[in-house]
């Protein structure tokens, strides 16, 4: 499939390179804020009969979705054949069940609203936690594309003598498949978390693992509590360079910063966020994905 | 009707007030923003099987309406035999039509949205321009407020010489109530937009006016720039007063500020918008719609 592509706000530079990856068509949008806070939404390509798709990555989703949702309301309203929405990173994914009495299920909630907008959504390592797949919040067809070998790669290129360490035991299949890729070994930590901000970590021992270079890597840098604390012991135990990988760098609030300031030599995620840290395109498999849902 | 009345962020003292009027129980409320920029919701009180209602003004919509959707999920989800909307403010009103090929109609868009979450809505004076009723753009009952006797009484009590000054002439059947029960008369200006923030407005002769106090009135205060301009005018024809009413007080940017600046010797405006210029209280009206919808 070659849809019309159109970028919201913010995604122009992904955009292009879909456009460009896919031989596809750029669809010109236009966007702009009234003075009372309220967004105009216009589609400036002819959409009628055509296969449609807007690009949104949906971290800091709640100022995005309602314009987002708008220009696929138009889309439809204007005759597109289809709407798709390609969401590098997919926002609401984390509350995932009630933990206490009277929580919304912001996951289940958020995924309804996507349904009933698109007809299928292409995403990039969507934070599946406890549940084992899309089709158990998502009504629609989504594509999943996976990272890990992208990470692998750059492992491969910057860190051949890595030691990739994973955030917790629960991330170790994905972990053991980063560095499996890459030919390199791996441990994980174990962590508990004590509130949104405030982590502990526990080590395996490092004892075999001296002379290899420590990469932590997540599949989300949010608040970057985790790496953060990480990079401070493996200093302390005298390891001179640490690098951060991520899939979906959000660096909530000062995160990058911080972890710059913790000692960090260098810290890279993919472009699914826009960041000056997004030096892992992952652009391609993006667009063989949108490519295999067919026309 | 006595819903369970939940206030979203921000709504605390109108919803306290209505919980007043109608004799009604508050719901308790939870929520938080995550590092990441997503919303924590939950209901701490029971809804099931109960009558539940979300107080939310809908000024400044794109961020506000995420986390009110969620909650309104939440509440149908653990069981709730209603779910209403207060909005004392309704956003997305104004693009009512395409004026340009390509224009999302965000007025259909919003209503579909809000219509599928929701039983029913109240709400205060919507801007309805085009449209003649609710009902063209929601697909679930709308009980409308009318702020205009409240606006009258204000003025009999603050300004019983007025002379009642309409924004435009589309504005002259509303204008025309708001002055008659408060037993003044009236005028309309000729306005003519030029963009979202300039306007250029034709005044009628106030020959016979000049020993009147002038009170400008609006259903919406936003950018202000008409007030602006009017209130200017008449410093310039030598009245040394002049009033500024409206039902909705957005004040977009720094609208307040340059009202007082032209010279506006008072400003007020409802409550359905918290601002230090929600003088006029009409909790009294929605607490009446509320009970109007029945069981």
């Amino acid at each position: 499939m070659k849809p019309l592509l159109f970028a919201m706000s913010g995604n122009e530079d992904f955009t292009g390179r879909l456009i460009a990856a896919l031989g596809a068509e750029p669809g010109s949008l236009e966007t702009r804020r009234f003075p009372d806070g309220e967004t105009y939404v216009r589609l400036a390509s002819d959409v009628e009969g055509r296969s449609t798709a807007f690009v949104c990555t949906l971290d800091r989703p709640n100022d995005k979705t309602l314009p987002l949702l708008f220009a696929a309301h138009a889309a439809r309203d204007l005759g597109a054949s289809r709407v798709g929405l390609v969401a590098p990173y997919l926002g609401y994914m984390r509350q995932d069940k009630r933990f206490r009495p009277g929580e919304a299920i912001t996951s289940s909630a958020f995924g309804r609203l996507l349904s009933s907008s698109f007809d299928w959504i292409v995403t990039v390592d969507p934070h599946l936690h406890r549940r084992t797949s899309m089709a158990e919040v998502y009504a629609i067809p989504v594509a999943v594309c996976h990272a890990a070998p992208k990470l692998s790669a750059w492992i491969r290129e910057h860190a051949p003598n890595a030691l990739v360490i994973g955030p917790d035991v629960e991330s170790e299949q994905w972990v053991s498949a980063v560095a499996a890729y890459a030919g390199v070994p791996f441990v994980t930590l174990e962590k508990t978390r004590r509130g949104d901000r405030e982590v502990e970590i526990k080590f395996p021992d490092l004892g075999g693992w001296r002379s290899r270079m420590p990469v932590l890597v997540d599949d989300i840098i949010s608040s970057g509590r985790t790496m953060e604390v990480a990079i401070r012991h493996l200093s302390e135990l005298g390891y001179p360079a640490v690098m951060c990988l991520g899939v979906h760098g959000l660096f909530a609030d000062d995160a990058f910063k911080r972890l710059e300031a913790a000692g960090a030599s260098s810290i890279a995620c993919t472009n699914t966020v826009p960041h000056r840290s997004s030096a892992i395109d992952v652009s391609d498999i993006v667009a063989t994905a949108i490519s295999s849902l067919g026309p």
